[in-house]
């Protein structure tokens, strides 16, 4: 073999090696969704259980609000030291200022959750759950982060799929605490009705996303999991009621346990996705070793030397017998079956990730439109001092005015956001 | 301080780290992409004295062969040196699998140029140029995959209008080689002027885009390059010419001479605007190193403490009369104006990096579609033999047939590549 087949085959081979590198880090990937998806669900109890005590006077829940703040404590501990690790394994990263940019959005509004839950029996029902509300928002941010960057299209899909699953448990506690705050109060009018409906398409949207990239088993997971037949009851009373009554605790209790029963079931899937998600990418880790295993003993013999994997270099090492250098030394000994064979094997591995780019290209076209829908959201969030619905109202408004899609209508306003940026 | 807010400062310091490094990464890969340039050239030169020496049974060049292969070396070890950089660089990056793929078909496609200069002299012209043509092929798909990566937006057009330009003056060499032949041999087939009149509008093509990437003063730069008219002349003979005549080697010769002319011409605008990429990212480095360090200040007096950085970590030092870890204890030591300037710091970066997101954007959805086509070109070349030229018309025509835009069809043929694949 001559130096150029050598230098040939190691980077090939580190090639190779950076698609197990990159795997391995989305193992770690798959490690820290799951941390913040516990992250969450704990403060979706906390906003919950502060939502029922404070839209009944201090009345409920009362002495489980130490509790929730001190599970959602604990995996807020979880994360913030995966979280560390993250840093640790990301740093020397060239691309990674988004992630971490994020993550910095993340650690800031966690840190203000000690004073939150200080002052929180003198908030306003509303208040606090809008303070819940955008803290979990940065975290399936965060998510969404994670699950842009993924660059194997199985796992790809497979987070895609779980954040729109996380996004719509999310929008489901919205529900949960928007439908308590309406039966505590015994006032159905047509602002709240109009919340209650949009969280519930907005849902709807998240879960059929979901069901779109989850793999068979988790859709029929999810089309199994029925709603409660009281649920639903309550849901229709809390969606269509007119009249004003008297506030109903019971109502409001009753309705809070069945929501909260559907959102732990919500959790139990979301955990078997996140499962799932870890040995699909233990399963691409294995596959791929083996694979870069098999053509570094292929190469060794086509070669007859033997290669050391040294963290990501191919080392040559001379064969027994041969001394150190021979095999420089001969450098025009390259025969054209082995010419041949390296072609190949560089051939292959330029057309599988060609097939590997293609699908992701794909895959990212949807989350692109994804992104920039979110995006014209908070343009407007911001500017025009909206919510996330109305802002979100306010596209679907202009895309239906104009018989547009809603992707379209965003990058058109994403288009002209400088303009949009100088009105006042 | 509290511990949190010094994890957001961490957080947010290592995202601004990150673009730095990203800043220093893109420097590196301006630097690859000159001696990417430069190999280019030689391989150029090479390729048309080769193919001059061929047209003319062996009349002319054949003593200037040995030097044009020993400055095309000369490159290659040049560009080889910074290759193995370029692997200790990306070697543990996630995400570079397709660039050393890229590598490895460089590396190998170059390792083939000795054996074809040992039986050059017994080539046809048109083996030779096809064999040059491959190689150059491979070296601009690593521009191409270069200039993708890419993620600041000024650089990244800088980069797209450099890889244009390089794309528009390889045609520019073919056509050279094409019409030596031409000329040389008196035959002015339908064929070879077909071939010729594709070059020119390929080439139109290219610094089209070029023109639109690049900025007004290279603009102004290539429009005063302006063809000698002797070139344009011999152009027009060339491709409108149907009777055919005698060979006429001082014909060739002055067509070779001029179009070298142009082409040398290019390649001085070409090293132009290599130098100002690597000024533009050094401009850029100095700028985020500035704001870094203003950064870092203003977070230190906001907050009372040093903060030293050590390599993308920011670590934080007590103020002399402070004892270790005095500021870690007053936990809940968090003013509402340091609450607020955190907060908006955060913000400010969370914004600035989703404006550079949007215009990356948007300048990749132009490099997507071009991706496409090109893929679109290379399956056809593979599946159906075609050579690149032949692949491109077969696309246009079916665009042109359908009414439809070029790339819609390469992402039409694309999604069906599996049928494709399997048909003979």
């Amino acid at each position: 073999m001559n130096a150029d087949s050598a230098t040939t085959v190691r980077f090939l081979l580190a090639s190779r090696q950076c698609e197990l590198n990159s795997l391995r880090y989305l193992l770690q990937t798959g490690e820290l969704v799951g941390k913040i998806s516990q992250m969450v669900h704990m403060l979706q109890r906390e906003r919950g259980t502060s939502n029922l005590y404070l839209c009944t006077q201090g009345r409920l829940c009362g002495e489980q609000l130490a509790q929730r703040a001190q599970d959602a404590l604990t995996a807020q501990v979880a994360l913030l030291h995966h979280l560390d690790q993250l840093e640790t394994l990301t740093a020397t990263l060239p691309q990674a200022s988004r992630l971490l940019s994020r993550v910095a959005s993340v650690v800031y509004a966690l840190s203000l959750l000690p004073a939150l839950r200080q002052q929180v029996r003198q908030l306003t029902a509303q208040d606090a759950i809008a303070f819940f509300n955008d803290t979990i928002r940065h975290l399936l941010a965060l998510v969404f982060e994670l699950s842009d960057a993924a660059a194997e299209p199985a796992i790809s899909r497979a987070l895609i799929a779980q954040f729109s699953f996380m996004q719509g448990k999310e929008l489901a506690g919205q529900e949960r605490a928007a439908g308590v705050a309406a039966l505590a109060a015994g006032q159905f009018d047509e602002h709240s009705q109009h919340t209650l409906l949009d969280l519930i398409e907005r849902q709807d949207r998240c879960f059929a996303t979901f069901a779109e990239f989850c793999d068979a088993a988790h859709r029929q997971r999810w089309l199994d999991l029925t709603p409660d037949s009281e649920f639903e009851r309550l849901r229709r009373i809390a969606c269509t009621r007119r009249t004003r009554q008297a506030a109903d605790e019971a109502e409001s209790l009753r309705w809070f346990s069945v929501a909260t029963q559907r959102i732990d079931g919500m959790k139990q899937l979301e955990d078997e996705l996140q499962t799932s998600l870890m040995d699909l990418c233990r399963a691409r880790i294995a596959v791929q070793e083996q694979a870069n295993n098999e053509q570094r003993a292929d190469i060794s013999s086509l070669m007859g030397q033997q290669i050391q994997d040294e963290g990501g270099y191919a080392v040559f090492m001379p064969h027994a017998g041969h001394e150190q250098g021979e095999w420089l030394a001969n450098d025009e000994g390259v025969t054209p079956q082995l010419s041949r064979s390296l072609l190949s094997l560089v051939q292959q591995q330029a057309r599988r990730l060609q097939a590997l780019d293609h699908e992701l290209t794909t895959l990212r076209v949807t989350l692109n439109e994804r992104k920039a829908i979110d995006r014209a959201k908070s343009l407007l969030m911001q500017h025009r001092a909206l919510s996330e619905e109305e802002a979100y109202k306010t596209l679907r408004r202009m895309a239906m005015n104009q018989n547009k899609k809603l992707v379209e209508i965003a990058t058109a306003m994403l288009a002209v956001a400088d303009i949009l940026q100088e009105s006042p």
